[in-house]
């Protein structure tokens, strides 16, 4: 066990996506207690995506009193975004663009690091860690870095502990490199799930299965789940 | 009808309280269009908010389809309140504090007023109004007017409109200056609720009854609605 790591319970947001397992990862490197967090959004393949949490929060020992998951299917109420609304077809990877996609839930990061931060207040953890990603994977407004600056003047001004503190470890990679960070931190990239569409093999052809493939091919490396095609995105 | 009005679309957060009845009354005053949010996060009065929910909208003639009902009892399930918890009795007032109060729900307003932006995004409203008070309800961090400028940074960063904006009206007042300005506005003091505890007849003696009863109290006017005690808070 490594004698420098802090004490501190930290709050990990875990989709089951890759980005979310490396943050996981880091957090881990850095912290003896992790607690867990998933939120069931009524997307379309939680079954799956539930299934990943539980899996990496196996490999990593969370207990099952830190393990939470929390159904936030209002934001299907809300409505207005391909991941959440079945009346949308998920639309297919069209190359990268700085256009904010159609699958975007509008504000969606803020009610899930808002769930994260009254779970924290709850059970004392100090640091909430997300696996947000900049320049690969976004465009979503609710990515930016200063959009997170933003969100820790937020909790230190809403919160009773006011000691919280949101970390984005994984915000200035590439998604090659998160690929190649998992490798060296030897998560269980196997366990992760990223596409948006299927749950018994990955499409190949959504949003997330582009960047994943695309992220492993520049990184020279084979993903280890099952595809039903893997086009040769570069 | 007031030529002046704005024609931007107003999103108002209505608990049924009196500090969202006149909230709505004021924004009512400036924006021809206004829609109405309510969240159902589990309370034990939620049928009866609900009740005065509606009332405030007929009273306004605000359409079905800006009307607007959230069951957000996710924030039941993290827990940790007396608002949200029934295992927790409802505490009697006990005159001012600075205290944070027991039925402080961790970073509620963080989530309630998430559901607002992200409805406002879908809607195209501009204009958020919460009856957030500083002064005489508070103790809660989330009612506080640094909270709400960070809010407002916030949805900056985190919005694709980026034009919407929180207003607090009533933030500076006094529960006895709310209760005139509900008056000098002609807002249905009857159709709305404030009691933590009744659904019949409000107790008299929660947090809530008591900060409304002195208000009341010190503007010197009845309160319309019915108690099953009216102790003389002063």
């Amino acid at each position: 066990m490594n004698k420098n790591k802090s004490n501190e319970l930290a709050v990990i947001l875990v989709s089951g996506g890759m980005d979310s397992l490396v943050t996981a990862a880091i957090a881990h490197q850095l912290h003896h207690r992790l607690a867990f967090l998933h939120l069931n959004y009524g997307q379309k393949t939680e079954k799956k995506e539930l299934q990943s949490f539980h899996k990496i929060a196996d490999f990593y020992n969370v207990p099952t009193e830190f393990r939470e998951v929390i159904d936030v299917s209002f934001l299907r109420q809300i409505g207005g975004s391909s991941l959440t609304d079945d009346k949308i077809a998920v639309k297919e990877y069209k190359g990268e663009s700085k256009e904010i996609p159609d699958s975007y839930v509008p504000f969606r990061n803020t009610h899930i690091i808002a769930m994260a931060v009254s779970w924290s207040e709850i059970i004392g953890a100090t640091k909430i860690y997300i696996g947000a990603v900049y320049e690969d994977s976004s465009g979503y407004p609710d990515c930016r870095p200063s959009y997170y600056q933003a969100y820790n003047q937020l909790i230190r001004e809403g919160t009773k502990a006011q000691n919280i503190e949101i970390i984005t470890p994984v915000i200035y990679m590439k998604k090659e490199e998160i690929v190649k960070k998992a490798v060296e931190l030897k998560a269980p990239l196997h366990a992760s799930w990223s596409c948006y569409a299927n749950e018994d093999e990955a499409c190949g052809i959504c949003d997330s299965c582009a960047l994943r493939l695309r992220g492993f091919a520049r990184a020279h490396l084979e993903d280890p789940i099952p595809y039903k095609q893997r086009p040769n995105y570069t």
